[in-house]
Order: C-alpha cells, then structure tokens, then sequence
C-alpha cells in the first residue's frame, strides 16, 4: 500500500469511520495513480477498485501486488458481493462535494451503508500542499506559460482576431511540451476585457486596445494559470491609474502569501483598499492549483484557512469597468516561510505593443 | 420567453412543483443560451439566473427582454432575498443526477426550501430529441470525423507513434472547422487495442498491428462519434473472424435503431449473438451523443427505453482479447421510422494499410 493510501486508512479510522468510498477521479488518481473510471473503496481489510471492462485491463496492468488494490468488474458483482463489501461496517464515509444526490442514494441501497457520513474534503486538504515532484511540475508548466506570454509579445498585431491569438496560445503550449490546456484560454481586448470570463471572439486587435491575457497549460497532469493586461499603442491616463492600482495589490498579497496568513484576511485588504479607490473586486482574489485548475484554499474573504508553505495559489486582482475596459494581473505563486514566491515570472510592467 | 423555457415552465406545473433549480450548465445552454456559471431558477411568477461578478455584464449582453430572464448577482443577495425567491413554494424540483449532496444540503438551507423534488432527467429526455438545427450540426461534426478517417488512411505510417496519429487527428479537426475534441482521442495499436479506453501512448506501428482508432469532435458544440479498427499489412484469421463478428452486429444494430424499438432487447441481441460465439460484451452497445458525449438513453441491456425517431446514439460492439486485440466498429446513428441511419459513413470493409 503506497504512504498516500495508508495514510487515508489511519485518518479515517481516526474520523470514526470503518470504510470509505472515493468517487472523484482526480482524487482517486492523485491517490493511487489509475487514470480510469470506477470507484476505489477502502474497506475494513482490504482495498478495492470497482470499474467495468472498458478499464479491468489498463488499471491490472498499472497496479502491482504492493498496492494492494484488489480491481473488480461492477458486472461481475451480486447484490451480495456488493454488501459483503461493507459487511461489519458502521459508518462510511463519501465526498459529499463530488457525489450526486443520486449516487448518494444509489451507493446506501445497492451498498446497504446505513450511515454514509460527510469527510469534508478529507483528500482535497492535503493535496493542496504540493510535494517536490508536483512543484516540479507546475513550475515547469509556468515556466512554459512565461515563454508564450514573451512568445506573444512579438506575435500580436493589428487586426488580429482574439481567437487568433487564441490558437497561437494553444500551439505555443503543444510544441513545448505542455499536452493539455489548464483552462479555456481568454483572449478579451477592448471592450471585451471589462468581462472576467470573455470568450475569445472574432473581434480584430485595434490601436489603443486594452487586451487581458489568461492563459495556463498542463505539464505532467499539473496546471499553471497566469494573466497579463497589455496595451496596444498608448495608455489612457484612466486605463494607467486603474493598472497601478491592481498591481499595487498584486504585489502586495504576493508579499502576503505566507505560511501562517489567513486566506480571508488577504482577501480583506485587496477588497478595502479597492474600495478606498472607489473600485469593487468582483471575483475571487485566488484559487489554488494542481491537478485541477480550481482546488482549495481559496483566497476569499469569508475562507478561514491559514496558509501552509508549498501550498500553491493564484493571486489575481481585477478591475473592471462594463462596456469599457478591465484589467487583471496574475500570478500563479507558491506560499513560503516568510513571503510568496510567484512560479509565472513574466514582466508586469506596463507593456505596450508597438503600432508599426 | 422562449419555448423551451415555456415547456419546463408547463412540466413542473404538471408535476406538481412550484418551482424548479436548474444547475446543470448544458441544461441551462440548452435552455436558455447562457454559457457562463450560475444557477437557473424557474420561480413562482418569474424566471431567475443567479451568477457573479465574472459573468454579469456577459450574460446580460447576451439576454433580450423576450427572454424574461431576471440576471441577479449572487453576492448582491441577502438571505431575505433569497428566501424570497421561493416564497410559497412548497415543493422545488432538482437535478439529483448532477447536484452534488453538498449542493443539495445548501440549496434547503440557502433557500429555505421545505421539498427538494427530484426530477429524473426532466431536461435530459426531451433533449434525447433532436430538432433539425441540433441534426445539421451533429451530421457536420460527423462530416469532418469522415474526412479525418479518409485522410489517416494516406497518413499513418510504419515507425509513427500512437500520440502521433492522435495529434494528427486533433490538427486535421480544428483545420476543418471543428474548434474542439469532442472526447480524449483513442489510437490503440497491436496489443494495446484490446483495452476499450487505452489512452495514445508513444508506442511505434509495426506490421500486422491491428489499430483501433476512436475519435470525434464538436461543430457548433454538438459532438460526433465514430471508430474504425484498421491493419497494418496484414489480417490474421482470427482476428478476421472476429472483425466481421463485429461488424456484423453493428450493422444489425443499425437495422432495428428504429422507432419503437427498446433500448435493452438492442442491446441483448448483441449479447446473445456474441455469447453464441464464445465472446463477452464487456461495455455498453451505445450511447446518446448531442451537446455532451455522453447523453441518455443509452443502449443497455437493462434501459426499458423506447427509441424515437432523431434520436442520436452511437452503436459500438466491441469484442477485446486481452493482452492481443481489439476489434470495435462505431458510427453514430439517427433513429429513423423502420431503420437507423449511420451519419457517420466511413468504409467498414476490412481496410489495410500498406507496408511499403
């Protein structure tokens, strides 16, 4: 059994639970390495992983005997093997963050568990702070993302398409390594960048355009997430005080992101000082990331949770004027002892493309 | 409001609920049009979308006043607010098979709600149906899958890797007009193809691999899917045999995917016919394909559904002997009145590859 598996075994007995069923794929993934669907329950003596024949073959050939996971095909599971499964077992815990209501139901009755039982995020806490190998590869997919962000400084021009740009993202990630994107890229220029979450459009780059820039890939199964405000020809005076604002507060929650600081206390000082300005943060100041673009903590003023060092999380303060112009910087960091360290590391000086 | 609102509006009525959540994001496109995170809510005497900061202003760019659709702020509501929204509800319809238990618990509590109703796929089922616009683009994403097949066919090569072939693929569909995958491409060569769901990996065609390649994409967000398992050079006897097997009840299936017809006694009749041949069916004959890949009603063998014309499901038998080959043989499938139509029409006469 890997350090991972046993150590969800001794937290749970300590939760008062005698088995547990783990339904979400990514943890299921993160905790014993099958990328398939199915079930992993850790029952009273032993292990099992309960998928179908699309995956019997991959996941045998993935596990060896130290896993101690024994794979079962539902279709070849009775009512009976399905309750013995559970047999002596009191309480059961599941992810109620992941399970449907429907499944929720489903698993009390074809499982006969009389007491499933809420384990509130029981594998999401200690995913979010990331070990050696895992900081390997997130910074590897910023240092990835640093080199589009430069990629495209010389690549944008005028009368290019927001999807163009787009697409060129998405090239730049293949060709260096990165296999998937993190997220839907956003491309939003002009008046476009006032929305957070734009889709790239068909609307073409023009002098004195605002573009906002979000972008991550993922290198080894792991995610970055970086965004950058960039002009096109000129700066309005509005446009600059409303950038140096934001990035003010970038950097100082930066400053912030360390072991002991509490998410929601952060959070707190962006919102006041926005508002001391006459601005509104209308989103989230981050969310943590990994194996999923989006994890816990987040950076949110109603989160209590103190950050611990090797957690990794996103800073990205906004600014956004409807109908007219937005600007976001972000940076995905990493917490430390004493201050954050930002992994994305492309420049946040006003950076204006030049109109030949 | 339009007439998809309308209907549920009269649905919920006719099932006794005075109110409905919608949360999944596909029913709320297909509904509605809105493409952004968020909840639906269809109240007593109005209709509701209760979002955040990051998708106002684009949502409310995208509704008119026919719409009827009242945008609101998640962040802007007080817990009175809230409960207002269902003042004199008593009982308040639900997504069981998508909201999580968490969800559930925080929907009753948020909103005060006395009844959490299930609703069985109340959206889903007439969304199993598809109106003409919804088959223009399902057969359009099926054109390009065609186009791609008839293409690798000149491509793949001795000496080329699985990830290779499937980058290959990706590249031809956005080249063609199709912006995104519709799921992970499968390229499964020699003893990799017996695994239903093997993900490409770097291994090299040789001569005589069997490949088993499953692909489709998405035209105007509506998905194909289609596989075809080709040879390199050569076909054994065995493997022969077991392709016209397939092949033979894939095109029976076509036959009886008609009006009328149930879901399950489709499904048996492969079953019983692999059975007599001394072969397992191991996943399911089919699967709905529309917005989503996976849609329902599925070809199971124990879904009592009955098939209605335009409805679209794949029809993939399958027949995998581990640690050697696979054969699978899939179009995707409009019902029709007295027979299915395949819309993906690529050749499944036993096609080799030549080795030069």
């Amino acid at each position: 059994m890997n350090d991972k598996v046993r150590w969800l075994r001794n937290k749970i007995k300590s939760m008062n639970l005698d088995a547990m069923i783990v339904s979400n794929p990514v943890n299921i993934k993160y905790l014993t390495g099958i990328d398939a669907e199915g079930i992993f329950i850790l029952a009273r003596k032993e292990n099992f992983f309960i998928t179908d024949g699309r995956f019997i073959e991959s996941v045998n050939s993935l596990l060896t005997i130290d896993d101690e996971i024994i794979v079962e095909d539902s279709r070849g599971l009775s009512q009976e093997d399905r309750e013995n499964l559970f047999l002596f077992c009191e309480n059961v815990g599941f992810e109620e963050n992941y399970v449907t209501y429907a499944d929720y139901k489903r698993y009390m009755y074809q499982y006969k568990i009389n007491n499933l039982t809420e384990t509130e995020n029981i594998i999401e806490k200690p995913r979010s702070i990331k070990d050696e190998e895992e900081i390997k590869n997130i910074t590897k997919a910023c240092n990835i993302t640093d080199g589009c962000f430069e990629y495209l400084l010389n690549y944008i021009k005028i009368g290019m398409t927001e999807i163009q740009i787009a697409e060129a993202i998405e090239r730049y990630f293949k060709i260096n390594g990165a296999k998937e994107l993190a997220f839907d890229t956003i491309v939003a220029s002009g008046p476009n960048s006032s929305m957070p979450h734009a889709v790239p459009t068909t609307r073409k780059i023009e002098s004195g355009d605002v573009i906002t820039i979000d972008m991550g890939c993922k290198y080894n199964g792991y995610c970055s997430d970086m965004t950058r405000t960039i002009f096109v020809g000129k700066v309005d005076d509005e446009v600059r005080k409303v950038y140096e604002l934001v990035l003010k507060n970038q950097l100082q929650t930066i400053r912030e992101m360390r072991e002991g600081a509490v998410c929601k206390n952060i959070s707190k000082m962006v919102i006041n000082d926005f508002e001391i300005n006459g601005y509104d943060l209308i989103h989230g100041l981050g969310h943590s990331v990994g194996m999923e673009i989006h994890e816990i903590p987040t950076l949110s003023s109603n989160s209590e949770v103190i950050l611990k060092q090797n957690m990794i999380i996103t800073d990205e303060p906004g600014i956004y004027i409807p109908g007219k112009f937005g600007i976001r910087i972000e940076d995905t960091v990493i917490v430390g002892k004493t201050i954050g360290v930002p992994l994305t590391k492309s420049t946040k000086e006003i950076t204006i493309i030049k109109v030949k």
